[in-house]
């Protein structure tokens, strides 16, 4: 098969038939294991091209897998996947085979490392940079409750540049306890690496601070002394490399560097863990991996096959696609952005490693100067957009809404308290389907809205969203435009909008649902299903969250109310919504329901199946207002 | 004078007397700069005797203050200062002098610096760790604008010890544009430093980093080299410690690195200023300076002098704190913390650079090993405590409510995701007083209760506080004990307490206040008050605010509630009962008012002057019930 390497070809798995928990790998030799690898890539192939999910992280890592889970007895020591798209071949190994079919799917497996899902899941994860923490954690309860546990943490070239991982480093060395930090080395993190730590690892792996200090040195030796002393010259050149060369900073901070070295090769790595697992104290172990290794076409474009929808496994041809386009919000933000950059110079971008998914590499084709990727690095990102803007730059930070929780204080302390005009383009605001729960933004209007001097509106489709972000950047203030993960399609009338208020679709004299974002199309189903029963219900998109449009809500304080939101009930639109009532003296007599997510972590499932299961759909909320109307003024639930 | 040093004892002023501006101190020359110094520094002392505030910090940075606006044009370079507690010498010489004597109280100046008040105050701060991030956003306008502005970030080695920091510095590396970072290292930050990095700083400074590599060359000279090249060995050992002393780390991050040198010595600053100032690219400048520098009891103990109250400037001694001591609520914790400590070995104290402030100093003092001071980096801070929860520790994690929107996502993704049973003590909740607004505590409820699977509680005093702490640390799940910045005096019957539900402290048929926290005193103070106009009104402790105590809810619906809490009300306590009528049916007839922080920054002035200006002394909440008793159903604001 071309695209597939000779071993994944094999089809057969009869190493991996026997493996059933971690200690069946731990009584193979390194060439079984080799083998294993083979097998277990072939496997992640056939899984990834048939459901798709991430790619070419996981087919990276299995020869490490396979050489920790070799190497300790990890039905003890705990390994920390950081982010934890890497994490097949440890599911394949640690008895999970046989679901790994529902991977990512309704019910199914995670695609995420999950205590609750396995024993052999030390840590959950999904956001960056968190195992070095939590692993430290691990590491120091082990010592104060007398245990000899490993503690482990395998984190990414992209996942260690954020400074929590720093943060980490800093206070593992300072401890002194036992600690495995593996560095896996991909030259690659989601989009390209950015960052001067990113540049030193890479003159790590090409050896150019070792050529640096060998420049040097034969430049002393050449003007200093005399010319027969060649071999002791030598052996000064391979001291001073010691010195100098690979580690110093994490040498530097307390730990005992060990590498680079192949991450595909599992005798390596076996060889280097045995000794590893004799040193004590904090070991930082570099080991350089391939992305994508083993399948041709991930290998050449690792960034196309990070993750990927079903595609076909010979030639690597993704599947689908069939129809016509229709624009996410994703792609009407990109648009709007790059009209605004083409119009006003001041106008820049700020991703935190992920230009692709926020949409602005579109934008950096054309203004390849003017979008500024920090890495994984959300804190910095917000308040160096802070630092642009008191300067009269218009800088567009463009996080996704689970990102953005870790540039929290940053918006509320560097932006929102001096009212700097940082526009927030707010993307995967709501259900992230088959990503963990993790990555579910259903928090950003309750943390967004609660903050004085913030702006926060939701757009309902494409039109909406071109709108509100070139309204957003040049408002003079915050502004926060938090969109869904899904298509825009256009509704009602692209004409004659408004967004500087709320807008009825749909007039109605028996109730109201008063909704934001993509979920209008489905109250406006919901109201046309309502219709067919004799019920005259409206539709209002209201658009702004902060501050709500006043006029508006005072306009349907008599009618039942049904607030729809793709966020938490908890603080979010809806509590907006009463929070108004109460503050103009329009409490009393108000009916009103709330649809959103509901406080409880949404598993992952198709975006699809999640809003239905967070009551979204058009069925659903038909019924919330069939409900609403219908509810008498309830018993109380006490007395 | 004993105890100032003799230049400080000069009461006059001449030189100080003629600045206006930065202007003028540009016009001085170095040896009236260093005068100038003097004068400062006794100005600064005799505030601080007076009106208490940072002192240490201030007196550590007038030479190198003096110097930055001596070397640069400070009318248009941006001087950005972390964290601010340093500020005071730039406020003198801004064009601020007269009205130093009304720093940190009510409409006076702020004790940070904020750009509202002064164009010199080029970027607000109050937390750590933002300027290099401000000034590196700033940098990057001015390129991309064309203009030729220089830009400063002045920070500490305590604040540089933070993620964020090290994202910046990563970032500007890789940037490479103009960019001046003063490390203003005082070897100590708030408390005692902490970290690998800080362990770093110190071999800088005492040249172990050079010495260590003079002994490995001396090695090797020694084995392998003639006796008689004694001088070739020694260029060569110059050679070699310029490629490993000072600033490896920050070099390999892309920095020029000059320092360390004396920053309490005008002549040695604006030497090096001068000649950084025609570097191009980021530069890093190390400075050591002595904390409380020219006043000699603060100089012998920083710490004690880091933060004051009045003193006698003769003497060091502290004035006032006559009278029975009152207990504050992290007093309260302290106490709670050590007995569960001695008790239970799985309870271990995490705070991020915050010992004393927190009280774990005091537990520090018996359990010295069980203490975890992680630096100021509250990401790691949480998420370590995670580890440590996964592996059946009773972590308790002490962060001050506004640094912990700094964790908010790791308290989100790490604990409360995964359930694992970490103590937030978070102090410092609501009205913090003379320090800036960017230390308020207003938004712990909105953040914290937002999340699945948390719980948060609020006690009103000493005797709940203790109770709380206790029952959260044996609960096995995340718990958030959230309370004030103030003495907790005992409010109720201290016996016979039952903090698992609300307690109801007067009874009253008319209306009541379902409040939270130390205000529960002037909620019966008010009742009090409207008992003597003929109005029967109950007082309610709700205790919690996740999950809230529904049936004190339900027995309150038919009556007018007003809300009491130390938090801002949007998406607040007050919301959280408005949610439960909601989720409930029982929303329809509700008569409920909130009282709370209004939704904008509230400025500095005394806790208790703050209390009142957001109207939560026992008046306005007594008024804030009788409007709500005579409020008709109030006319719409709109229609």
């Amino acid at each position: 098969m071309p695209g597939e390497d000779k071993s994944a070809s094999d089809s057969s798995t009869p190493i991996l038939d026997n493996i059933n928990s971690p200690a069946d790998v731990r009584a193979l030799s390194l060439d079984e294991l080799e083998q294993l690898s083979h097998e277990i890539r072939h496997e992640i192939l056939a899984i990834a091209s048939e459901f798709g999910g991430h790619l070419a992280p996981h087919l990276g890592v299995v020869e490490l897998t396979l050489a920790l889970h070799h190497a300790y007895d990890t039905e003890r020591d705990q390994i920390v996947w950081d982010v934890g798209h890497q994490c097949y071949a440890h599911k394949f190994i640690t008895g999970r085979r046989d679901q790994m079919k529902t991977i990512r799917q309704k019910d199914g497996l995670s695609g995420y490392p999950k205590r609750s899902e396995s024993s052999y899941d030390a840590f959950g994860v999904g956001h960056s940079s968190t195992s070095i923490s939590a692993a430290l954690g691990m590491a120091v309860a082990r010592d104060r409750m007398g245990d000899s546990r490993k503690a482990i943490a395998v984190i990414g070239d992209g996942a260690i540049t954020a400074g929590m991982a720093w943060e980490a480093l800093a206070h593992a060395g300072h401890l002194g306890s036992d600690l495995l930090v593996v560095l896996n080395d991909n030259e690659m993190s989601i989009s390209k690496n950015v960052g001067a730590l990113s540049a030193y690892f890479n003159r790590l792996i090409t050896g150019g601070l070792y050529n640096r200090a060998r420049q040097d040195i034969n430049q002393i030796l050449k003007h200093s002394l005399p010319e027969n002393l060649t071999k002791a010259a030598q052996k000064l050149e391979h001291s001073v490399k010691g010195l100098i060369t690979p580690g110093t900073i994490f040498e530097e901070l307390g730990f005992k560097y060990v590498g680079p070295v192949d991450g595909n090769c599992v005798h390596t790595l076996s060889e280097c863990l045995e000794n590893i697992k004799n040193i004590k104290g904090p070991v930082f172990f570099h080991v350089v991996t391939k992305k994508g290794k083993g399948y041709m076409p991930a290998e050449e474009d690792p960034l196309q096959y990070h993750g990927v929808k079903a595609f076909d496994i010979k030639t690597g041809e993704f599947l689908g696609g069939g129809g016509p386009k229709v624009p996410t919000f994703t792609d009407a933000f990109a648009e709007a952005f790059i009209e605004a950059a083409e119009e006003d110079p001041r106008v820049v971008g700020i991703t935190a490693a992920m230009p692709t998914g926020t949409g602005l590499s579109k934008a950096e084709k054309l203004f390849p100067d003017r979008i500024y990727d920090v890495g994984i690095c959300e804190q910095h990102a917000v308040t160096f957009a802070a630092g642009l803007a008191a300067m009269n730059m218009k800088p567009v930070c463009a996080i996704y809404s689970t990102f953005l929780q870790r540039g929290y204080d940053q918006y509320l302390h560097d932006v929102c308290m001096q009212n700097l005009p940082v526009t927030f383009a707010v993307d995967r605001a709501g259900a992230v389907g088959e990503d963990s729960p993790t990555q579910q933004g259903a928090f950003d209007l309750a943390f967004l809205r609660g903050v004085p001097n913030a702006t926060v509106i939701a757009p309902r489709d494409d039109v909406d969203t071109k709108a509100m972000i070139r309204w957003a950047i040049d408002s003079g203030k915050p502004v926060a435009v938090r969109y869904a993960r899904s298509k825009a399609p256009t509704i009602g009338d692209a004409e004659g909008r408004d967004i500087s208020k709320a807008e009825t679709l749909r007039e109605g004299a028996d109730g109201v649902f008063v909704g934001l974002g993509p979920q209008l199309a489905a109250c406006l189903e919901a109201a046309e299903t309502l219709a067919g029963e004799g019920l005259d219900i409206g539709v209002i998109d209201a658009r702004w969250v902060k501050p709500v449009d006043a006029e508006m809500l005072d306009s349907v304080v008599d009618k039942p109310i049904v607030t729809v939101e793709e966020n938490s009930i908890i603080g979010g639109f809806g509590s907006a919504v009463l929070e108004h009532y109460e503050r103009t003296g329009q409490l009393e007599g108000v009916r009103l329901h709330m649809c959103g997510f509901p406080d409880e972590w949404v598993p992952h499932m198709t975006r699809d199946e999640q809003v239905a299961e967070i009551q979204l759909d058009a069925e659903s909320l038909a019924e919330a207002m069939r409900a609403h109307l219908g509810a008498k003024k309830a018993a109380k639930s006490g007395t």
